[in-house]
């Protein structure tokens, strides 16, 4: 129940557990074009390059960013908590100028200080995480991408914490590059990370002037094996592929719309259920600019960050997540995505920190918090 | 049937299927503790930097390589198959000197021209292919080590597909670097690479001048998350790992001589039934520079690769592998890797392919193939 990985789905466990095909049988390639006609759905676009890269969210972001930028090219990497910097730190070892915008972590990134950085200094790219789970914030995707193409500047979005969570719209906001992952809401286990990028990226990928400093990477040449030509390249985790094929189905039974609307109501109602036990929130408050997601909440006062966390999980068999950096024990992060986006798994958290942590200063009983909580499905249920 | 991927034991496929640890969860790290102690066990080293990369064996070799070498140094590339040539390009774009010794394909490599490639031009670097499976030959691995050390040069070995079913001694061998592969005889699904290094090679890549080129593959930050520090690096591919962990109690269970011996007779078996049907070998002939766990043949006379090898998938559900390069058309690759070791999939094997190509010129009856074929378990009963 922390900032992901999330439980998955059992049907998607399952789903691994099939024995292997062949990387190139036919009844794998279909499997290969579902998983692309459902990820392109997902990210609402139409991009031929869209595939899985085979390894963790963080070899999607590092592959858009090797194979995107050529040494010496300028990146602004705008970061408002841990996830911006690390678009930072693999951009400056792509071997990328790096201009940096920092933004105080809990608050989206303001557009018009991303217009001012590239005022002041031209950039080919720009680095920038939709959903901040260090932090809970969302940052305006649409806006930001707009001001980078005022300024010539391509921008390569992490939306590894909201694909088929939050609202994402890769075309209809001009995003040129999006990542994702599949261990938070899309409720697949950690180790695939979905990408996609435009055909103008296509174009300037294949005609840089520079080699792709990866093999393992290159999306020039992942791309060709996620097509019709089926290039030989590395050995493909297919049972990787499985899950995320059925991770997606999943996606597209529930309806993409009521699946964003179920994570609403989940964090909304994790966060009226711990508001009810004492809890302060952090981050930006509810409204267009907070993950849905993730509910950051601050340690209560008196309590220890890693003991009460241990306990929690020694006790209770669950887990929630500390915070980085200046947050680092000031902060819990409790997360409600994909599988764990439901009713029985909030119910069941806010019961454990309740029986772990005693009352709170101003808490209502566990009997009302839970039933504040619990409100939140109605809405749902009235909404569908 | 192919060059692997193999089909993995039910029981890896099983432990795949079960609920999500988190990565910091003492629960999954003494996971993690195991799985180590069981590689160490398996590479036959005392190697503290011994893990799992999260992705697959070719995301082992690039983190080998753009971990250990900077940019300029020279790298001695080995090469008598597709393998050895994948190690040039990785180098290459790590921006490596790479200085390319080229033998012929279906031939162990010599270490006297190892010795005379490196007397031309120092190199900081070797790497060399332990079994190239696109043509089924051993290279000489402990011999060209020695020659390397003479000449100051470290050795970076792919043994992805020996590790477990061949003899493989990181420590005996004096081997600096060795990556390997879950999907072959460790009989696992592709997506995690197990690795090990030297404490030597771990000193080298903590003091060089330049940043290592890769975030996701960095191996200094990756033994940091696999060490009692537990850095927080990428979300660990926790499923994958469930199941290598379980590949390697099987290893343990049936004990590494047994299983060795086991790969050696199941391959003995395919070549003696493939070549009762009447199938010409290729490679070198058996013996210690043969890999046991694959078989390369001839495609026989007057049957076409593609249409041949795509009727023996549609009729007969097996899979077997075409070459590359030059050998593209000319022979096929019949594997006996993992769990399909094992005396019915490769009697099922030899069955279907005479089902599908009837008989050969000069072959036996698919009667007395079988029985020929059989014969080398009986062996291996009398062996163990």
């Amino acid at each position: 129940m922390g900032s992901g990985p999330s439980n998955p789905d059992p049907r998607v466990l399952h789903a691994m557990a099939q024995d292997l095909l062949g990387q190139f049988d036919p009844a794998f390639t279909v499997i290969m074009e579902e998983t692309q006609a459902e990820l392109r759905r997902l990210f609402q676009t139409r991009n031929r390059g869209t595939f899985p890269v085979s390894g963790t969210s963080r070899a999607g972001m590092e592959a858009a960013v090797v194979s995107l930028v050529e040494p010496g090219e300028v990146v602004l990497a705008v970061e408002n908590g841990r996830f911006g910097r690390l678009f930072e730190e693999i951009a400056r070892r792509a071997g990328a100028e790096v201009a940096v915008l920092r933004a105080p972590w809990g608050t989206p990134v303001d557009p018009v200080d991303v217009e001012r950085a590239l005022a002041r200094r031209r950039a080919a790219v720009v680095t920038l995480v939709h959903g901040e789970t260090s932090t809970g914030t969302l940052n305006p995707v649409a806006e930001i991408a707009a001001v980078a193409h005022r300024h010539d500047a391509l921008v390569v979005v992490d939306a590894v914490s909201t694909l088929g969570g939050a609202r994402l719209d890769v075309d209809g906001w001009d995003v040129d590059v999006c990542v994702a992952g599949c261990q938070k809401c899309l409720g697949c286990p950690s180790g695939l990370a979905p990408v996609t990028y435009s055909d103008g990226v296509a174009r300037r990928m294949a005609k840089r002037g520079t080699l792709i400093r990866s093999n393992y990477l290159d999306l020039t040449q992942l791309e060709r094996y996620w097509s019709p030509e089926r290039l030989n390249h590395h050995t493909a985790p297919t049972t990787m592929v499985y899950g995320l094929r059925e991770a997606l189905r999943l996606v597209a039974d529930e309806g993409l719309e009521t699946r964003i609307r179920r994570h609403e109501a989940a964090g909304q109602a994790m966060a009226a259920g711990l508001r009810a036990l004492g809890f302060l929130p952090f981050g930006p408050p509810p409204g267009p600019l907070k993950m849905p997601m993730l509910t950051p909440v601050l340690v209560p006062e008196g309590v220890d960050d890693l003991k009460g966390r241990a306990r929690l999980l020694d006790e209770q068999g669950i887990e929630i997540m500390g915070a980085f950096g200046g947050l680092a024990g000031q902060v819990w992060r409790v997360g409600t995505m994909g599988y764990n986006a439901r009713r029985a798994p909030v119910l069941r958290t806010l019961t454990a920190l309740a029986a772990v942590l005693g009352p709170l200063p101003g808490g209502a009983s566990i009997g009302e918090a839970l039933l504040e909580a619990d409100r939140y499905w109605e809405t749902l249920a009235a909404a569908s």
